[in-house]
């Protein structure tokens, strides 16, 4: 589908089942407002359902795996060959979005935007969506033709309508590429006119002295692709990652789709800059899952005008974050559902 | 059991035990450290099991309830009569912490801790450890004899230790009674030698009025009663409530007995405050589980030296956020075990 049709399916959140789930949570047995985010959260999920009581019964984490050009820079603490060894590891189960999406109910569905080398996936579960063998090296040129950038996101919006029309009625980004912290600070540097120095964290857990060759790196590739903040297509080619792309994709697919998009941390949370630049209503669909402890990860939710539900000291994307927030998700609608009024338990209002 | 009988079982962390989750985190398929504070609390709870691969099967509640004889001073929204109304709503499954609590799969164990008319159970489910008809006023005197303070965390060890013996491996603290957040703040204002302005807040929504009154009874609790900060049974008795009593009963039995305890918000805070007080090791045995909105809250955790997991605005007491907060403790139990590890999933460490 193309990137303008889905936007154009994209409506506001709907007033009148908020405002009925508001007025429930103002009747149940507790002080209104005392339940905090949970309460809002529960507003919000209905106003994106169009369902005055929304439940979720299939959990869905897009997991997009890409790799980076730019780690010839020597921006990150691991070789790029992680890339596909975790993937490998996604479809085995072991990764840490496994374990979290098992304890949350959740479906792991892992797509290759562009891992370098072909993968050989003995589980058959890997979705191959390849844009190409990585991105080319930002620092040295665009990192991807502006119809690779379009076509990355055309890739997510389809892997998430896929899911979609298999039941997923909640979904959730998470992300995996070596090199791909660099490429998520230099878009949000792009779109929110930032210094690097003010974006760009250890990543996996570079040292000082990679810590200083990111934010040269990406310096240098802003300066020399001059990325047009107004234009998300233009940044995404010029400094974006396949997988970034993808995740944009998922995101504008689950807005129109009126299902709520838990968006997971750094990585994720560029993807979703992109996505708003493109559709400033997306915002409204998004759950900002957690604040990561990459440096400017707070600045770009407050760009977004999200409110983080988690803060832990998190840094491993995968959707680790988003899978956590699926519980707190679930605990907001549960109250909703489940909780008895004054009248029906016989306690006293104010 | 005497208190002092179960002060003396109280043992320190065990070191193997964390430093053998600590080496297999360092083992697990991400960057090290990259959970943050799930990796954190994987290693404190192998710490107060003795077990390096910690696991969860048996969660309970205890929710106590108790009435408070300073609501005569206009200090709360609601009217008194809502404690044992809800304790009925507790019984039934209505509340918030039914909800939360059957969404994470623990049970919740109600106690009539000094509700101030019997209540008439109809489900069978309700522990009777009345200590008396509600406290008396504290802003006229103390709150309950010096031996109704040793009597309330007395029973909390004995409510403790059945359910500990009939399999809880994992106890949380909740709370019920129109009032406590004076009696809560009053205690700890004892315990930090703060001013009320500092410690109370609104607790289930009274107003700006009803808040200079909480301010003033406190004040004026605290100088009539001189409670003596060093020991905590002279403050519970002053100023403390039963089920506060109970409370710290709860956390010193679990401590005793190596349990995780996961501390609820404002008042659980004020329970744990005067175990500590008590016991100084219990503090280890404690994973805070949420900061509360009500304004002192956070000061009373720093006190304790505890970190909350989760920040989202709530303010409802009942174990509300200890039910939120299991859920983070079971993905990181789950992290520790399921994980696979770079040579097991032959992924290339840095």
């Amino acid at each position: 589908m193309q990137i303008e049709e889905i936007i154009k399916q994209i409506k506001s959140l709907d007033e009148a089942a908020m405002n009925s789930a508001r007025a429930r949570q103002d009747m149940l047995t507790k002080p209104q407002g005392s339940l905090g985010r949970l309460e809002e959260l529960s507003i919000q999920l209905a106003g994106i359902t169009a369902n005055p009581l929304p439940k979720f019964e299939n959990k869905t984490v897009i997991v997009m795996a890409a790799d980076h050009g730019v780690t010839r820079e020597g921006v990150s603490a691991y070789p790029a060959e992680v890339t596909p060894q975790m993937v490998l590891n996604f479809l085995h189960g072991g990764t840490a979005i496994n374990v979290l999406a098992r304890q949350a109910n959740a479906n792991v569905v892992v797509v290759d935007m562009g891992v370098a080398v072909e993968i050989e996936d003995d589980s058959g579960k890997l979705i191959r969506r390849r844009i190409g063998a990585g991105t080319a090296n930002l620092a040295q040129g665009p990192a991807m033709t502006r119809e690779q950038a379009e076509e990355s996101i055309q890739s997510g919006i389809k892997v998430a309508l896929e899911e979609i029309s298999k039941g997923a009625d909640i979904l959730a980004t998470g992300d995996m590429g070596i090199g791909n912290t660099t490429s998520a600070a230099a878009i949000a540097c792009a779109l929110m006119n930032e210094l690097p120095e003010n974006i760009a964290g250890r990543g996996t857990g570079v040292d000082d002295e990679g810590l200083k060759r990111k934010f040269s790196t990406i310096a240098r590739a802003l300066d020399l692709n001059k990325p047009n903040a107004n234009d998300a297509l233009d940044v995404l080619s010029k400094v974006g990652g396949f997988e970034i792309g993808g995740l944009a994709g998922v995101i504008l697919a689950s807005t129109a789709n009126r299902k709520p998009i838990v968006v997971d941390g750094f990585i994720s949370t560029a993807a979703a800059m992109l996505a708003v630049t493109l559709a400033p209503t997306a915002r409204d669909y998004m759950i900002a899952a957690h604040v990561s402890q990459e440096r400017g990860h707070r600045l770009m939710l407050e760009w977004l005008e999200l409110n983080p539900l988690l803060d832990l000291n998190m840094r491993l994307g995968e959707g680790t974050g988003a899978a956590l927030a699926f519980h707190l998700i679930e605990a907001s609608t549960r109250i909703l559902r489940e909780m008895a009024t004054f009248g029906e338990a016989g306690v006293s209002d104010k």
